[in-house]
């Protein structure tokens, strides 16, 4: 029997697994899928460490594009990036071999020349890997749930953002204190900036919401706000006050006609099993018109998850399986308009830094009210916070342009002695 | 374009669903996989019914059988039951049409040799929807995890139990006054037998566990212990002093070399994020080698979840997917013995309920000593419980024989006064 070839170009840590996988588990997926798996070439500089994973000296490539002259079926593009990365994959293409890629940075900004270049020349292009790690979500949104109008995505899916705020909510540390454990532990970079600043979960979720609405979304289209500014009396107060966790979400849903795509550290209700997802854990709540809520949930990130994915996908090509090119996405362009941030609409979570004087709290009301803001609860904390008092409120639903305006006319206010710190809430 | 065209047989609850979804959603799911979905019949009794949902009459047929003479390329078998059902699938299979299905009762009882029907005839035989409703697990399980080896399967797949174990837990109050309510709501059967022993989630294991571990596991090789013996007592002792929640669980797993499939009420860690699946909601956690701990969650249950894996299960084959078939199931008949009940290896929680009186403790602990069972921690109740007191014990990793043995020997002392429940416990 005919064995599937398979080529990988980048062996660090994704690649490594993915080659540790077709060896350990070869003979198993074999079975399932009805031929044998087999490694065609795997290209890294690093030639020692491919070598040290038991692959044959033959098979192993110092350079990806000239390993494409290797005969095989499929190229499983990890390198990364968007310079050598997208070179190989085009290239890989244009010789109509199917391309399996975990490049979610490549495909929110790519995506659309690398879909067309893949149609063209008949093979796909999966992605399985780019989102949620191990969680076969991609799957799930395409194939699972392909009956359903996906009505929203809330998603969980930046680990290490996680991490820190569940360090924070469980332990009451700081950011900065989070953000040291998770680095020390393997779960932060040095450089965190993708992670905590929300860049990473809005590729994943310009992935996602193209998908799900059938329109390019780029990252620059995604509202992004990181978790910096939180501190843990914000969670505190949402948990104790409130019963609300908060989660760096990736959102995507389409509200009246139009399609809103944002990341920012967002309260949700302590009983949504979302506010369940700790540690490094990533999770996707989908929401569609039939099946309701669902959730996948699992390791976002890691070697051996992450291998898991890019083989579903090498198997999914391997039989033929022909979701891989999103169809709506390349032919029929349906106008879903990206709402602009300051019409999205949510309750919002205001806390005030004041100086503790009489009439502050009418002040601060006083403009809520001129902006047509209605609050739904305000308290005042009595303890020293930043230089001054917190004062918490929150409103029932306003446009975000409402509450910029009015925080923006309040922290001009002489008595306010911090910006104030805004978060939205999703009741789910 | 050729449109596909899908025939449905038993249009109730969920056969009602899949037309409206098919009606509702047509257009979008046309343009998700590029040609146009038709109905070409309905079949059932109540021909009005399938009328009022606004299929045109010349499509309406009373006998599913006989609907089967107009050309359609795949038929949605919906009847449910052993009977009528088998003959339409099996007509089906032989005029070379795909088949879907929602039936686990016949999948459990008869998926070998429906199966083999359907390769010999060259057409799929799906069944999404016959785990987790709405949730594509089979789909995540075959395809999302192909790569790995599947370690475990751990499943709340019966929403009917989960409902009442969720009211027991949060209200305290007893499993009659839960059944009572989840029949009102319409959330049980007048008769709840097949939900609350078990037997439901018997037939979903047995699925979900022949899939993973490439072995036919029939019903009747799955051990079943249903919800009926669990007092809010219990519930209560098990959260507030041992930190478990309890949920009847389907569990599937591989140890020694050997598989093990059963269903019963277990206690698992209040943080595991199984412990948050509240409500009729469904949910599997599925343990791989490479991809670790990844959890599918949704409705289990109901018209609308139900058809939305349905039409998943028609589009899959309108492409041409091809797993539907479990080539392993078929053509490798890898033994994987089941490991007899008794040899099941976990830790337990016992409950005795005993007369108040000096050296009752001593007596049960010295029964359990002798059958090397180790005690983990003990308590006694000072309340009066079912005419006695209750006391509790939880132990370290023991067979059932040597629990089941300790019990029988315990549950004869004239000191003891009910038959000691038994629940065993996962710490996932």
């Amino acid at each position: 029997m005919e064995s599937f070839k398979v080529g990988i170009v980048g062996c660090g840590t994704v690649g490594g697994g993915v080659v540790e996988l077709l060896l350990k588990n070869r003979k198993l997926i074999g079975k399932r899928i009805g031929k044998p798996i087999e490694i065609a070439f795997v290209a890294d500089r690093d030639t020692e460490k491919v070598k040290a994973l038991g692959v044959p000296e033959e098979k192993i490539f110092n350079d990806g594009l000239k390993a494409l002259d290797v005969q095989c079926d499929a190229v499983v593009e990890l390198i990364g990036g968007t310079g050598v990365a997208k070179r190989v994959i085009e290239e890989a293409l244009k010789r109509k071999r199917h391309v399996i890629t975990a490049n979610k940075a490549l495909l929110a900004d790519y995506g659309e020349e690398l879909f067309k270049l893949a149609r063209e020349n008949g093979v796909s292009l999966k992605f399985e890997a780019s989102v949620g790690g191990g969680i076969p979500v991609i799957k799930a949104l395409r194939e699972g749930l392909v009956g359903n109008r996906v009505e929203a995505i809330y998603g969980i899916i930046n680990g290490t953002a996680n991490f820190i705020l569940t360090e924070m909510s469980q332990k009451g540390v700081s950011f900065e204190t989070a953000l040291k454990e998770a680095q020390e532990l393997g779960f932060a970079e040095a450089d965190p900036t993708l992670d905590v600043e929300g860049f990473d979960a809005a590729h994943k979720i310009a992935i996602l919401s193209s998908l799900a609405y059938c329109r390019w979304v780029k990252t620059e289209n995604v509202f992004v706000k990181g978790i910096r500014e939180l501190t843990p009396l914000d969670i505190e107060i949402a948990r104790e006050e409130f019963g609300y966790s908060v989660k760096l979400l990736a959102i995507a849903k389409a509200t009246d006609g139009e399609l809103e795509v944002r990341v920012h550290p967002t309260m949700i209700p302590e009983e949504n099993i979302l506010s369940s997802v700790n540690g490094v854990f990533n999770a996707c709540l989908i929401e569609g018109d039939f099946v309701g809520d669902t959730l996948y949930y699992g390791k976002g990130a890691g070697r051996r998850p992450t291998a898991s994915a890019v083989v579903s996908d090498i198997v999914d090509v391997a039989l033929g399986n022909t979701y891989d090119v999103p169809e709506c996405l390349i032919e029929v362009r349906e106008e879903f308009p990206l709402k602009p941030p300051n019409q999205f609409t949510s309750s919002f979570y205001l806390r005030f830094t004041a100086v503790d004087r009489p009439g502050v709290l009418a002040k601060i009301a006083e403009i809520l009210g001129k902006e047509q803001i209605s609050i739904k609860s305000a308290l005042q904390k009595s303890l020293d916070f930043e230089g001054g008092v917190p004062i918490v409120m929150t409103t029932h639903p306003a446009r975000k342009e409402q509450i910029d305006r009015a925080i923006a006319e309040i922290d001009r206010l002489d008595v306010i002695v911090k910006p104030t710190f805004i978060c939205m809430i999703e009741e789910l």
